[in-house]
């Protein structure tokens, strides 16, 4: 509903009567541009992705059709990730020129923030997908968010180009071959550039990824976790504590993961922008946002023009 | 100096002129257990690790032979971390029953600390040793940290036994075999959990463990400063800021690297400890005291046994 008020048409896809009976709470919800899809089925959050294949009424599938169709502009799902990626996947297929689809999020950074991908669609790769990758996201950056030429760094364990993993170092040839052709390659980058914004976009395979991911949010909430603790500790603190706490909000704020909304599948032909489970009314209303700004920036389109000559490891 | 008041005998070996002079500058310096030892060459911090093989009057290398040969305890360096540990390998060499030592380092977490390994000395690893560095870990902290039958997890992007990379999934199978046999085995843990302490020890491969070290350092950091910029953002903010200030302290001071000293070379036979090039005197006093209560709990000698009777994938 928040996002409708904004001007997104949006279609809720699940159980017609559920849905309609959840609408109807809420004044005013016949009027905004909201219409309600049946899907019967749904794939729980302790189900199988591959679910997905067998179960064509599920709600994901639903969804992901009505992207195909041309019936919807993008897919939104707070709810099972893995099945999110895989209706996806086969609803819509890949991008020619990119061997897997990989999920794009953003993390606050000194200066704004630092796009992360692959944060958890694969957690194997080759070291062409980083490359392919590299150039997904720079296409994103730039006609969604805005960045002009933005910079790509390569997530290692030192600097220097030789330092790594065998596969990173792979990689490290290939993004430095890609250099002025469609990336605009920084280096390597370490796990402490992620927050200092050293690079606009960091690269890295999907399990390293993902644990940075959790990693970060988790730390953010232990280390204001004891912020608060150390607030309350000593009455003199706990004065302070009250005359800081509106300064400190901001900064909570900005760390709060629903300020993003959700992360892109990037790869796919077709919007698909997976949320946390936990997501608030904020996080699915900018999703939305983004979903709509994407849409309207046409960045499938751009991520296939900027891909095709490409030639994918895979067919 | 401070940990030669504090009763640690130190061997200080480098260019024995230079460091006399640096100690005469220090007032009561001479009745301290302090011993210079003479080593002409250095490896420096952009020269390659494995000059270690020609150095041999490099200071690492008469730091490690010092160990060999049951002059010293242990080594301990905050010089270049490559060389300390190809010296360290080649001076002294492997336990039985260890393919490949791992750093072991400490990260703040709920109720204390995480224990994290490896951070750093194998980009490439097997699933054999993470089981191996399992087992080291365990041994680590029951003798030298005193915890009781520590619980360990295995780093991945899900919680359930199946969930990860290919790597992580065989090493789950090795370390789900292992325990009750040395190894107190909890399961999957993920980046969000290693701040939070659900498990003692988390086991990683070296590149991983890499970036979440450097991620966590550069967080708390990025987070701190932020912190401060906020209380700095109001008049009212200020004043609260000041109130807050002692209270705030005692937490950067548990979140300072330096607390914990040095990170240990697990896997060698002799003691091994390397900090950070940029460790303050604190942290070299308190690496210098680690290694001492390493000595004394027999801690090589204990690894040892605990790793006899494995077979090592490569000899």
């Amino acid at each position: 509903m928040q996002a409708a008020r904004g001007g997104v048409g949006v279609l809720l896809v699940g159980p017609r009567v559920a849905l309609h009976a959840e609408l109807g709470k809420h004044a005013g919800s016949a009027a905004l541009p909201i219409e309600v899809v049946e899907a019967a089925d749904v794939i729980g959050m302790d189900e199988h992705a591959s679910d997905v294949r067998s179960r064509k009424e599920a709600s994901i599938n639903v969804c992901t059709a009505l992207v195909k169709e041309g019936r919807a502009a993008a897919a939104v799902s707070m709810g099972h990730s893995g099945a999110t990626m895989a209706s996806a996947l086969l609803t819509l297929g890949r991008i020619k020129g990119v061997d897997r689809p990989a999920i794009l999020t953003h993390l606050p950074a000194q200066g704004g923030f630092t796009t992360l991908l692959d944060v958890g669609a694969n957690a194997d790769v080759k070291a062409a997908y980083l490359a392919q990758w590299a150039r997904l996201a720079t296409v994103y950056l730039r006609v969604v968010e805005d960045r002009e030429n933005p910079t790509v760094g390569l997530l290692s364990i030192g600097e220097e180009d030789h330092k790594g993993s065998a596969l990173v170092v792979e990689a490290h040839g290939l993004l430095r071959a890609a250099h002025g052709q469609g990336v605009n390659f920084h280096g390597n980058v370490e796990g402490r550039d992620i927050l200092r914004g050293t690079t606009d976009i960091v690269v890295t395979d999907g399990f390293t990824g993902n644990v940075v991911l959790k990693l970060a949010e988790g730390e953010a909430k232990v280390l204001f976790g004891w912020v608060r603790e150390a607030l309350g500790s000593t009455l003199k603190s706990k004065v302070g504590g009250l005359l800081v706490r509106g300064a400190l909000r901001g900064l909570a704020e900005r760390m709060d993961p629903s300020t993003y909304g959700a992360s892109i599948l990037l790869g796919v032909r077709g919007l698909t922008f997976i949320g946390h489970g936990s997501a608030d009314a904020r996080a699915v209303k900018n999703a939305l946002l983004r979903a709509e700004r994407a849409h309207e920036a046409q960045l499938v389109a751009r991520l296939e023009a900027a891909l095709a000559g490409e030639t994918p490891q895979s067919v």
